[in-house]
């Protein structure tokens, strides 16, 4: 195994890098602005490509000691054709041949999958869930994401698009849903709708979570009812999935997560109030341990699997 | 591969066996009613022997042309060890090592499982899910269930107690339901909420699916409310599920699943309307081949998947 790969995380404001080892640590990283490229993808490409290379070089390196690189992107991927579908919340990506046009650039073998498939690898490989046979990576931010291990490999789907439990819907009159849908867990959990509901809970303008948690912490009962509500959903997302993939272990990451004392003990009582007591009595809640690195340690392990 | 499984369906009230042929096929039958035997578990195994070795004399075979004996049960099963863990319909059956006892009556290889997942399985591999990757086969009856096809192989869960689709929740403040969550699809299309809300809608006692599928079939309209109404909350149950695992394939068995031509269309549009839309362009509702069969078909995977 070569000791290498190249992570890159694609977000809507920046593009992180790092140099990651084959245990899954990074030894490097990097990170620039997408927003000088907004009005042109090539440039943008081309860009990440130099970028690539000045790791390389400025780790002496030769791309013989590189096993691939990896790329991560909040949306749509075709992995196998290696096609940026759509990506929801940074315009004008859709269907670009990617890989094609990086391993055109560096004489590298690409890869590119969604984001939070590579966060669920990398939780799997090396962090929260080593050793588990069925997990869920349940990811919290604007969109509510999870990716799925189950019997023992990341579980894609028939066009890739497996994962959505942030829409599974909680209730069949619920809240029309960007996706279409009505009801779904992310309408009451993403953040937009956290951020609205603290608004309007401390009837008053800007409240964000991180100052729903500050106040949580002075045990302001409001935000300790709001954490309640917030935690009561997320249980409920999670009883069906509990009841129907019977996991051993779900994950629980992205910004809210660190709020984890006030959503935990609540959330793992939900499940076991509701959930079927088999499956319930096995399942174990955990917070993911990589935090923002998931996604560029995810991609150690996506590129191993296929270069295999 | 030896030419023979024996298929043994265990029910409420009747056991039904069958010699099964390597292609799927039922050579022959038979069946006992278990209402003797209420109040004896070892009569009944020991019943059950008998009629086992009935068959194989009766069609002149001997144990070498068997592969084993498959045995389908409606509950909790622990697969590996061979233990009947609890039936929920089947008083007194508890933590029975149903195998070991069968293996040392008949001298043969016995392999239990859900019946659920052996209808699942019987679809897979010889009905309407023949050569699909991704499918879930949903069975509507008293109980509703499901087993899992993922990545070409049936998906256990970490405890053997994966598929409950039964209990998805589709909505957060429904009905209580057995298992002890709330608003799970079973309490909205389980078959006494159905026999209940046909009593209520037509005003009439003693109303039953099968009298509403007639009057449907006259034109009736509150009997044509009625199916659509249970078939929107089958398709708001699938929602999660077809976002989630992003199958190709549903397949739906049971007894209301007869009523074809008043459900699936309903059911089609609802994931059409409220599924994501890469999800729901690829995902197909079908209705399974095998009815009551089903279970006794599926012996045959089960044996010689474990036997290999």
């Amino acid at each position: 195994m070569k000791k290498y790969v190249i992570g890159v995380d694609v977000g809507g404001t920046n593009i992180k890098l790092g140099l990651v080892h084959s245990q899954g640590h990074i030894i490097a990283r990097s990170y620039f602005s997408t927003i000088p490229f907004s009005s042109s993808k090539t440039e943008l490409i081309a860009a990440l490509a130099q970028e690539i290379k000045a790791i390389i070089i400025s780790h002496h390196l030769k791309n013989r000691d590189i096993a691939g690189v990896g790329v991560g992107l909040p949306g749509l991927v075709d992995d196998h054709q290696g096609i940026v579908r759509f990506l929801p919340n940074i315009p004008g990506w859709r269907n670009v041949h990617l890989k094609a046009i990086l391993e055109k650039k560096l004489n590298l073998p690409v890869f590119i999958d969604n984001d939070v498939k590579l966060i669920t690898l990398a939780e799997w490989k090396f962090g929260a869930g080593r050793g588990v046979k069925n997990l869920i990576c349940l990811t919290l931010g604007t969109g509510v994401g999870s990716g799925l291990i189950l019997d023992n490999h990341l579980y894609c789907g028939s066009t890739n698009a497996a994962g959505e439990l942030g829409h599974m819907p909680l209730n069949e009159q619920g809240p029309a849903c960007n996706c279409g849908g009505f009801g779904c867990l992310e309408t009451y959990v993403g953040n937009k709708r956290l951020f609205a509901l603290a608004s309007r809970m401390m009837n008053q303008r800007g409240m964000t979570t991180q100052k729903m948690f500050a106040l949580a912490n002075q045990g302001h009962k409001k935000a300790l009812q709001y954490w309640h509500q917030a935690a009561t959903h997320i249980g409920n997302g999670l009883v069906g999935i509990v009841n129907l993939l019977n996991p051993e272990l779900i994950i629980i990451g992205g910004g809210v997560s660190h709020n984890e004392k006030f959503l935990f003990p609540r959330i793992r009582e939900v499940i076991k109030q509701r959930a079927m007591d088999v499956q319930a009595s096995i399942v174990k809640i955990k917070r993911a341990e990589f935090g923002d690195d998931a996604g560029i340690i995810g991609t150690q392990v996506l590129v191993n699997a296929k270069i295999l």
